[in-house]
């Protein structure tokens, strides 16, 4: 059993993903001190447990930075107001000591006692939804993989990648210059991605890099000795194919879990948190929500929204903890900075 | 006499600044080209204008750049979409042709035809307010400035700072270690700037390297052979300072023009265009606004919140021109891409 520990901070960030990261930033630009807690054990959330080699393309500024390197970043612009970490330990209770205090415990009994919290939880705790093949956990991690976090694994190898979504089309490019074979099987021509990823996707099919399978589905794994060796697809109307594959790569989506914080009486809707949009603020005095958590009317899903709703809530949690401070900083040299 | 020209693009941007830069970049991202029109001769607005050297901190994922290098970022990021820009131009008309298409037409008689129109013109064109000293004229870009676009020019020298905004506090923080003698003029002991600004500025108070006049305010400008030798301050009681300095820095923000924009039937509100805050559209169909310009209830001028604008608006035109395909982008070997 871990030794029960208390940390006090001005903000408890609940989530290290790269929303919760830049609201420490954010925070530490308004003078308060900010402490993070993620049920994962290291930073970056989805960014550095699935998919740590993909590039980003739509990060002002950035041409191009891999999902990692913008962990890396959003780190190093957050160290310099002296964050503290718990990692690896699920915020599991939240409740309100005083009018100013809030408490956290998490899953292992670690207290964090925060003036207010930005709850910057993504999608709250997410997993792989699985196709419904039989025995695919005998392949699981070895030759079936949910996510790339080493794209090196797959140089020369035959890889089939399914599914129709942003993931899907990205990895399959991505890995056409290193498998030595990628099909993409889909079930329908249409696929979710931007006009720019389906550009080049095109080129890659016509190039002979990519090869297209559609319609077909998912239909059935072969192996032998435990090494996958074909993948089997089919169409609706039954016709079937075998792709002699040594790795299956389904982008079917996660499923998400919220966990504890459904329980803290903050008002949802559809799994995630209402807020204001002017202030990020949720239902409870204090608690802030940002990110793909966070929903309000015309919401939409962008990391760039999201690095936006951080420098609101911190804004707004300025505001909320000092009234008369925050539209004007006061300088004296006899007086000081503001304290906190 | 320029020889008339006329360029036909889907996005007409108005103004290059970081937020102009940025809406190339998602105008791309969803199959749209775009040209880009601003009256300055450079791609940067204010940025490459007024402080190409000063270190900016909020954009996400960079923990310090120049505002010069944000714009040669941004002007990369841009580039693959392969946009085209008259620069040095003002666009003095805008007219709607046809259901889809509108006229720019420049002070030079340049036209541009756009299936839509992002207006990311800043606070339109721009000029430091001047403090109203006798024969300030005389000084203006030998001793005196009213924007820093080389600080090694300062080098040595005994610089007077004089505002209590941002630029006056960022300033002063960065020539502390360049000039040989800072001071802070400012009328009183309020500063507006962020907090982490405010403590530098003590830090650098404290340490000797500042020196804070305050309350004090600009009283008069001495020379000799047309150099500056002293700056006389005057609190308002009538106490008066000599500071012997050899440059002035005035800080006490810019005055904005809108210039022929305000003619154009855009509902203004206090020389912003008011748009919608989930599509960024004005009230005229296919003209959206975005950054500083636009204002919607709880807008924050900053510049993050102009590029998650910039991404918002770049998906409204998308879904404004091609209804059908938004959210249903279409792969196919045999239809290929969406045309646009």
């Amino acid at each position: 059993m871990p030794t029960s520990q208390r940390t006090v901070c001005d903000v408890a960030i609940v989530g290290a993903g790269p929303v919760g990261l830049f609201s420490v930033f954010t925070c530490g630009m308004m003078g308060l001190k900010a402490h993070v807690i993620d049920t994962l054990e290291s930073l970056g959330g989805q960014c550095t447990a699935l998919y740590p080699e993909k590039p980003i393309y739509d990060i002002p500024a950035f041409p191009s930075l891999t999902a990692g390197q913008l962990i890396e970043n959003l780190t190093q612009q957050a160290a310099p107001f002296g964050p503290t970490y718990t990692l690896g330990q699920k915020v599991s209770k939240l409740v309100q000591t005083t009018n100013h205090t809030w408490l956290l415990e998490t899953d292992q009994g670690t207290k964090i006692e925060a003036k207010a919290v930005i709850i910057a939880a993504g999608a709250g705790a997410f997993g792989p939804n699985r196709p419904p093949l039989e025995d695919i956990e005998l392949f699981e991690n070895t030759h079936v993989f949910y996510h790339v976090t080493h794209k090196e694994r797959f140089r020369g190898k035959r890889v089939v990648i399914a599914g129709g979504g942003d993931s899907a089309v990205d990895w399959a490019i991505l890995l056409a210059d290193i498998a030595s074979k990628v099909w993409v099987v889909h079930r329908r021509p249409q696929f979710r991605a931007s006009p720019e990823s389906l550009h080049q996707l095109k080129q890659c099919s016509d190039a002979g890099t990519i090869e297209m399978v559609i319609p077909y589905q998912l239909a059935r794994l072969e192996g032998s000795d435990g090494a996958l060796t074909a993948v089997h697809v089919r169409t609706l109307a039954g016709e079937e194919r075998s792709l002699n594959a040594d790795v299956l790569l389904p982008f079917f989506g996660l499923s998400y879990d919220l966990g504890p914080l459904a329980t803290w009486n903050l008002t949802l809707e559809h799994k995630h948190i209402q807020t204001n949009p002017a202030t990020c603020e949720t239902n409870l005095p204090g608690i802030y929500a940002v990110g793909d958590i966070a929903t309000y009317p015309h919401k939409r899903k962008l990391i760039l929204c999201g690095f936006a709703e951080a420098a609101q809530a911190a804004q707004a949690i300025r505001s909320y903890l000092f009234p008369e401070h925050v539209f004007h900083f006061e300088y004296s040299t006899t007086s000081g900075i503001p304290k906190f």
